[in-house]
């Protein structure tokens, strides 16, 4: 699906004040074809706006999100390095360092205003994506008339913080981070780090298993070495610094009266699923979503691959999601729900 | 408590085939006196021999093991920093990157020879120290009357050593690691990420929340900045790099027919003990413990704080502790056991 690339002419204000010239936002966009619903995908950490290819059990010819039924539209998130204003293509990294989920948000309404679309029929996103999803059905509650929430939360935890700023201090351990092409080997490090988080003790366990009189060299180190060096050669140092701090100062409730105020402010049917095995964003997060969305729907993908399973339990995802589109009535409570409501 | 340090003359050979020349191993010893039974102490990952300081909740005056009724024994691990043969102390790193569990009991039963200890009343070790007292209650099964083993496992999970794989990658991320006082910011990283593993969700849901309203410097990332700065300030990446390859390699079964069959080698009267928050060391490798030590008892921590919990909920292990001491018979099931047997 070929990129795009949408060039603002007006300076573009961050949440923390700085100023961002010349901005620009690379999307995919199916086009406006009359009768198709709009779908607009955010994506999480470390993908672009190409979601046919990085997320195909979803959307594709043969899939439930198809070009035939629906117009498609995925941008890429500020401070990512895949096309849109960023680290790597500005000079002042600060900027970037400061850039929160409601200015990624805020890129995308600008950019929904550009394509001319003024309701999106479904929003939908995984991890951060979901994150940008639930931030963005509050800043737009009109605009947004249905929105999938999966594997997510409405303010970072302080667990997940940890992870991310882990992975910081492993980026800052190579003392060539911030130099041009340096950073690699504490960027292998994070991800290394990150790819832990995104699975489970039994995806491991399952994946990972060595012969019992190993005493080197063990599939699981194996493993994070090549995910490590592999994402070295794809992604860049300084914007997945920049990325995890989005993540954590993600905060529906900042300044709108807390979590509890921010969500009841969305009006989009809204379906929320948790994955039984994600440690990362665990079940918890979901409920509260849930609980204080007014019209939501709780699923729930079983999987022992963790928060990844997003990529990974397609027929789960789809019979969730095609349910939710085509067949259920919104009902306020499910019974999982209930059992996980009060914090 | 002061430590004394044991100089071996013979040249001491590790399971790699490498032989450590001037073996030497630092230990507390409160002293043989007729009447006293005694526990011999295996420490974790970063502690020390002194078992009075690390572990106060359970070793001291007013303690269950207070030096009135016990002869308690703490032995420091080869690999360490804390005055027995490691990387700090010897010229060959190669030699300790290749280390075992297996050698650093066999360290402890030299010294257990060396003190003329010819039979341990109470082998007690939790996580890094568990592996060792379930190794060494194999290596010498007439030799522990009593085990106890918290938090730990017979063979390393796939998921334990991607942890440690990751920590490694943000040792060697540092390009000071290897050098005189090198490593330090690899040092730092790796610990902030294992603060994470020996933590929980909850733990950090608890104990390191913000104000609603923040956009930087949250508590979980300074908590873990700390906690790696601190580190940094006592231990050596040398020797933290060793002792997690030591992790990764500890598998009971190696050369033994499998972890069955070396687990019903154990004589020992058993407690297993586990931590309900622990997602590093979680009930299932506790079940199988339990599982296969012909006389063993299951234990259960109740507590948010993960697999730290062996050093922060005293009141829970001193009951576990006292009761299977004192009080209880060994039954070969307990009911939560039952739950998780089969693998």
């Amino acid at each position: 699906m070929e990129t795009k690339i949408f060039k603002s002419s007006v300076a573009f204000t961050l949440e923390s004040g700085y100023s961002i010239e010349n901005l620009q936002i690379a999307y995919t966009d199916t086009g406006f074809e009359k009768g198709k619903k709009t779908v607009w995908v955010c994506h999480a950490l470390s993908g672009n706006a190409d979601v046919f290819d990085w997320w195909s059990g979803l959307f594709g010819e043969n899939q439930l999100f198809n070009e035939s039924e629906y117009r498609v539209i995925c941008a890429n998130i500020l401070g990512s390095c895949y096309g849109s204003s960023g680290p790597t293509n500005h000079d002042e990294f600060p900027i970037f360092s400061s850039l929160t989920m409601r200015d990624i948000v805020k890129a995308h309404v600008l950019l929904r205003r550009e394509l001319r679309v003024s309701k999106v029929d479904i929003l939908i996103g995984a991890s951060i994506g979901g994150q940008q999803a639930i931030e963005w059905a509050i800043q737009e509650p009109f605009r947004i008339k249905k929105l999938i929430l999966i594997a997510t939360n409405a303010a970072q935890s302080s667990f997940g913080k940890a992870f991310n700023e882990a992975q910081r201090l492993a980026l800052k351990a190579d003392a060539t981070f911030g130099n041009e092409n340096g950073g690699k080997a504490g960027l292998k490090a994070a991800r290394a780090l990150a790819m832990i988080s995104y699975r489970s003790y039994q995806d491991f366990a399952l994946k990972q298993r060595d012969e019992s009189d190993k005493v080197d060299n063990f599939n699981a180190a194996s493993y994070l070495a090549y995910q490590g060096q592999k994402f070295v050669s794809r992604f860049s140092p300084l914007s997945y610094f920049s990325i995890t701090k989005v993540m954590d100062s993600h905060n529906v409730g900042r300044g709108r009266g807390g979590v509890k105020a921010a969500l009841s402010q969305i009006q989009a049917e809204t379906l929320v699923v948790n994955v039984s095995s994600d440690f990362l964003f665990p079940l918890c997060e979901q409920a509260v979503i849930c609980k204080h969305i007014p019209r939501s729907q709780f699923g729930r993908i079983d999987s022992i691959h963790g928060h990844d399973a997003f990529l990974i339990e397609y027929a789960q995802l789809n019979s969730l999601i095609s349910n939710f589109l085509y067949k259920s009535k919104i009902s306020k409570y499910s019974p999982l729900k209930l059992n996980y409501h009060e914090q």
